[in-house]
């Protein structure tokens, strides 16, 4: 009578073929089903905006809302039963969802973050989207809703700013922010997997959100509760990571912090700083080597940021010891050790105390390189050096500092390297 | 420089006076704001649908996919600026969002489960409508959202049910499932609290949901994760509960588990059944003694269960040891210790193995009190009996069997009781 003990893995996109193979067939109903039409970015339909916007200064508040958006969307259905329809790129609109939508109840909706930048050079880039596409991928896959193809979500996402990038961001060294997403569309309030889905692809407008003064982080204490723990979401960019951070972000931010530096478990590991990843430069206690020292991926606790796997692959590249490639500006650099290890807040107020906590740094798409220039836990407050003045004369940690202007020439097309990749861009116009 | 060492606790109903008394008043933005508009459920307004529904039969399949609604829905808007708008009585239609709204990103979203039942005396009962408001607003602020005064939102969920009570509930002994909710409405991409929410009250057409022969729950494993945890948000009913345990809830289900028994931690602790409350009936293994036992509330890990309430409240007043109250049905059973305690999946396959494991059950307000016949953990097999013959035919353990009984007596006017409130149901007629 009783099913077999089979162990249950969940379904991942690295999983799929395996539990497919073991003949386990329903749970990849929305991940594996092939004989359904797939996600294909070359079916895409055009209807252009008839009623275009006005494009908002750089300097308009209108930006700090950060809901102004560009002229068009793109959207892309899916049903468990049939699949995937073609995506189609309309004029930006409401979405109309039934009040009892899934991703109105119960979470079922995940993101990316992503940038478009209009180079030096006037070309337009998007920075390492293939990543992003992954890890929507992923995303989409552990908050039940269905495999996105990172290719065709990808291709996708470079028409979307083909077309809006001319006319939204007309000045060099400009920023555009990008935001593809999936929610779980269909009506239905059982708690169950939707068999419905929705990807859209949107951009807004925001602020320049650098803090030229650095950030003051509040680091969380019991009540405040914790980001993300073991046998979580923390690795993925899901809805459910955010929102019930936003209490303890609001009080931070009443208290004149600009972001919560999450902290896990009694030991008061530390984990992301706000919605970003988390780096200090420290002399090592023991050894006295300078470190760059970050969170683990092992245990997904917290996410695999673009942002972050670039500054530790540059380090590792021009600033680790024994590199042995230099880069300009890196020169006067004592070579670190890159390491990706948990470390707890009552090491950083050890390094403070003694002297060896060199800077601290969050990272993340939005805030891209954010230099701390102080933790308060408790009431021990540590204070962050900020030595260098960086080339707009805000001040930085020299490390961070310096990864931070090498990804921007990355971004903005002062040099050329694989990561930025041009868009060729043509505004709304049907393709060849 | 650094702000004052103040000790950080998040704003809820209950600490909204204590903070706003430290003067702390920015984080209780959306709590505690007096002077601006309050919800006020005597400023309803009315319009009344003009093309209204037909009403699927009790066994029509249409209410297994438990989107169909009634003719109506009640709506009401706060935004940080204004404070509450007067809620709205319209029919019942789809909501037009901002693909940059904050819930469909950010997870800002919470919501009750309730029922409204016609009665074998042919009146319409809510069932403990008062603990559904308080913990609506309890949730509400815990994911950012305004705070919801208790007593309003039941006064609406009252008149919404007063509407479209007498049309869709015409016959004894049926129920139809009523959904409030709220959702951070307005655009806005910023990663912050939601300056603009939307209240609204649907119902939904269910089809039965017991299980005659019992549930069969799969205790999870590592591999599919914790449903909550320490510094999470498992006791508040916000969507992010619900989302992320979709995946193991379909791995389970492709294996013919009715649901997955969440454990947390290396002990294996037992918190909730699928998205229910979860009781055991068992022999202590000490002193011998029957014991009804259910996860504590204390740290703040499950849900505080309507139905769980109701259930430890009638085994104290009617079954616990030194009761004076015997009620019907309850005289053949041995008295009980009713237990609030932690308890590992270990100690259930103890007490099955030793022969002192009587009865289980999960309860809550969609699958009401729905008996285990059997959990399975890794290679092991618990079976649980189901001695009791209930009046439909069903089986269940004797405990839960019984307190279902009574529970339905009272849900259906069998006996009058206080947590059976009647409504003076009028159809869609103006109050006069």
């Amino acid at each position: 009578m009783a099913p077999a003990a089979v162990p249950v893995s969940l379904p991942t996109a690295s999983t799929a073929t395996a539990l497919t193979n073991a003949g386990i067939k329903r749970d990849l109903a929305n991940v594996a089903v092939s004989h359904k039409p797939q996600l294909d970015a070359s079916k895409l339909t055009y209807e252009f905006n008839k009623n275009p916007k006005v494009v908002a200064a750089v300097d308009d508040p209108v930006r700090r809302l950060q809901n102004s958006t560009t002229d068009h969307m793109i959207t892309a259905k899916w049903t468990e039963a049939n699949g995937w329809e073609h995506p189609k790129l309309t004029p930006y609109g409401p979405f109309q969802l039934e009040p009892t939508a899934s991703c109105l109840h119960y979470a079922t909706e995940a993101f990316e973050g992503m940038k478009a930048y209009r180079g030096v050079d006037g070309k337009l880039r998007l920075f390492r989207p293939d990543l992003n596409a992954k890890r929507m991928n992923l995303s989409s896959v552990r908050i039940a809703l269905p495999s996105i193809p990172p290719e065709e979500m990808e291709t996708l996402i470079k028409e979307f700013i083909a077309i809006d990038g001319p006319k939204w961001l007309p000045d060099p060294n400009t920023f555009i922010y990008l935001r593809p997403a999936v929610i779980g569309s269909g009506a239905a309030l059982g708690v169950q997997r939707p068999r419905e889905a929705t990807v859209f692809i949107i951009a807004a407008l925001f602020p320049p959100l650098d803090k030229p003064t650095g950030m003051r982080l509040l680091a969380s204490t019991e009540d405040m509760g914790v980001r993300a723990w073991h046998g979580g979401h923390g690795a993925s960019k899901v809805g459910a990571n955010y929102g019930p951070t936003l209490q303890a972000q609001g009080a931070a931010g009443a208290r004149g912090f600009d972001q919560v530096l999450w902290l896990l478990g009694p030991e008061g590991r530390v984990t992301e700083a706000g919605a970003s990843n988390f780096f200090v430069v420290w002399k090592n206690k023991t050894t006295g080597a300078t470190q760059l020292v970050t969170a683990p991926l092992g245990d997904r606790i917290i996410l695999d940021g673009v942002t972050r796997r670039s500054v530790l692959e540059l380090a590792r590249k021009h600033l680790a010891i024994g590199s042995t490639e230099p880069r300009a500006g890196g020169e006067d650099l004592e070579k670190v050790e890159v390491v990706e290890e948990n470390f707890t807040i009552t090491d950083m107020i050890e390094a403070y105390d003694e002297g060896r906590l060199l800077e601290a740094f969050a990272c993340g798409t939005a805030f891209f390189i954010a230099p701390v220039n102080g933790v308060q836990y408790k009431d021990k407050e540590i204070e962050v050096p900020m030595p260098m003045v960086m080339p707009d004369g805000s001040r930085a940690g020299r490390y961070g500092g310096t990864i931070k202007v090498w990804l921007k020439e990355i971004m903005y097309g002062v040099v050329d390297h694989p990561w930025g990749v041009v868009i060729n861009e043509r505004g709304p116009v049907l393709p060849k």
